[in-house]
């Protein structure tokens, strides 16, 4: 999508061909910093440190990550060192061993000397691959806006809310829940969006703003608590996040504080979508219940990062001196309270008839 | 309760006999700070700053205002205007008109040499009849942890999940809310409490998890996103809250967020119960729907408040320049996800029979 004008993508290869430029998502909303990785250490640093983060983003730069490691060794022994340190940076997205898996598929059988090549191309395939789906999950979900526009009428904007960041910076362009707002409001749909800041990394108030705003789309940070009040007075029209794993059931794991969201859209008859890519599927995970939440350092709760009135970045601490903090990075939410998945297939129920119909082949969605 | 030791109350007379002392509650968690009030106007200061906040202490603090509204002019017209600009403070809390109205009584009759007397004594009557409400909520919660304690056994604590702040701060002393759990740690019972941080002014991570440090409570801070998580996983033995005005059907408003944890909760079967003192219910109030819900400043959502690493209090903005932001402070919880409300004269069911059983004077409390 467009910073200021400008298209952009989260992810690309540099000019000199071989090195992988992404923004660095860390610095955001303050600065726009391009990071250069070279070698793998810099993109499991860049997946670890949440350079890049989004399921789809990070499965692509797991890809790029593999396509360094092999300029450096391009043996057998490298390759499985290099996909055991990169599914290790990670925990829940399940994107990210979906990407490795393609990236060996492609080289293992290739001698050493025509591996790079192979993976060079295979990730680029990759990040092509998640733009495609992408742009389709937007068209899709446009589909269901415009039904809503139709029982609204054009004056009143539609009211979308929506929770942490699955726009196009959580992937390689597009987004997945941000896909058919940005699909809407290019085709000239009048569209609001309620911006979760979400806490404790505020990818809300720190990604999902500053690329709406930047795209010009009209938008509202609300604190994480207020959306259930926004849903009871009647001013969330429809409800789509992300997700970093779906099981096969259509339960959804997604960033923390989403479960508490799909509660009070089902208590308050909001319809809520959440919309995924294939590859986050995880047709082993028979429910919810058996995806692992990561556990993140407490201190991203105890301290928040932001501009100080000289316009420098700051990291304060809000709690008191002593009190521990807990921090679970994702929640699971029951497929009973999702309306439908919104795919690049299509949208389904959130079940396994649902997720089977779409994909018969069971999870290959290239 | 006690700071390091050292038994406080939120506000009291100070040693000159008329002026009043209050702790600020917006330097807490990083300082300890006592703010002299000496005019209406430092009274109508402190509540809508919300150096003094929390439904009960602003009826207290009101209630001193009147007092020194009084002292500069002890006319009707004075006393009028005072109650006037008291009351606009603050929309919501419904113990501020309470208060008022029991000033107004106590004072409209007598002439006016005789109204500053009457009205400091009054005062200081509503402050000990709040810490006697206060004692007798803690007494009637304590049962209900102890119950929980003889189905869980010693070894494990009670883990306990609140929102915003309704501890000792929040009103006089000992708190709503957190009333039963002091009660239940000083009789030594194995305690421990899951602070909601309660964005977006931080009173959980600010005010709840400092009281709770400074009188030796074991709590966690966490986001307010993730509390459901914790329910989902049995982490959660049971939540209480306060609340800032009850209707007469057993609705409550609270800090903006109560509603999604009540959803959780009930989602999971984990009980949810509201600590309120009678002058909380508003018997005019036939449900929530009616209860006036405050908009505050977005400043609220984008700048956050703390220590940088130097120790110095740091304002800083966490939105990108350009984004608004929405700020609603209270929602309302309807009834029906209410397990009970905690209150001096003891548990009912959170409907208009059960507050009817216990309050059949209709909210003459002492």
């Amino acid at each position: 999508m467009k910073i200021d004008g400008v298209p952009y993508r989260t992810i690309w290869l540099a000019e000199d061909g071989w090195s992988v430029e992404v923004i660095d998502q860390t610095r955001l909303p303050h600065a726009l910093d391009v990071t250069r990785l070279t070698i793998l250490d810099d993109a499991i640093h860049a997946i670890a440190e949440m350079q890049v983060r989004g399921a789809p983003l990070i499965g692509a730069a797991a890809a790029y990550g593999i396509c360094l490691a092999l300029r450096a060794d391009a043996g057998d022994a490298a390759l499985d060192d290099a996909c055991r340190r990169l599914r290790a940076t990670r925990p829940t997205a399940v994107n990210l061993a979906w990407a490795l898996g393609r990236m060996v598929d492609a080289v293992r059988q290739l001698g050493s000397n025509d591996r790079i090549d192979a993976a060079y191309g295979e990730a680029a395939a990759i990040c092509d691959g998640d733009v495609a789906i992408c742009k389709a999950i937007g068209a899709h979900g446009l589909a269901l806006i415009r039904r809503a526009r139709d029982g609204k009428g054009d004056l009143q904007p539609i009211n979308i809310l929506t929770h942490c960041n699955a726009g196009w910076l959580a992937t390689v362009d597009w987004g997945t829940a941000l896909a058919p707002v940005y699909a809407a409001h290019d085709s000239g749909l009048k569209i609001h969006v309620w911006v979760d800041e979400t806490r404790p990394r505020n990818q809300g108030s720190a990604l999902t703003a500053w690329e709406l705003g930047k795209h010009g789309v009209p938008h509202t940070v609300i604190a994480d608590n207020a959306g259930g009040h926004l849903m009871q007075r009647g001013e969330v029209d429809f409800v789509i996040t992300g997700t970093d794993r779906t099981a096969a059931n259509g339960d959804v794991a997604n960033k923390i504080g989403t479960y508490l969201k799909a509660l009070a859209a089902f208590d308050n008859g909001v319809p809520f979508y959440v919309a995924l890519p294939g590859p986050t599927i995880d047709w082993a995970a028979k429910s919810g219940a058996v995806i692992p939440i990561e556990e993140r350092d407490g201190r991203e709760v105890t301290h928040v990062t932001g501009l100080d009135d000289s316009g420098k970045a700051v990291e304060i601490r809000i709690t008191p001196e002593g009190s521990k903090a807990a921090n679970p990075a994702f929640d699971v939410t029951p497929a009973k309270l999702i309306t439908g998945l919104i795919t690049e297939r299509g949208i389904c129920d959130a079940n396994g008839e649902g997720l089977l119909a779409l994909y018969p082949d069971r999870g290959a969605p290239e």
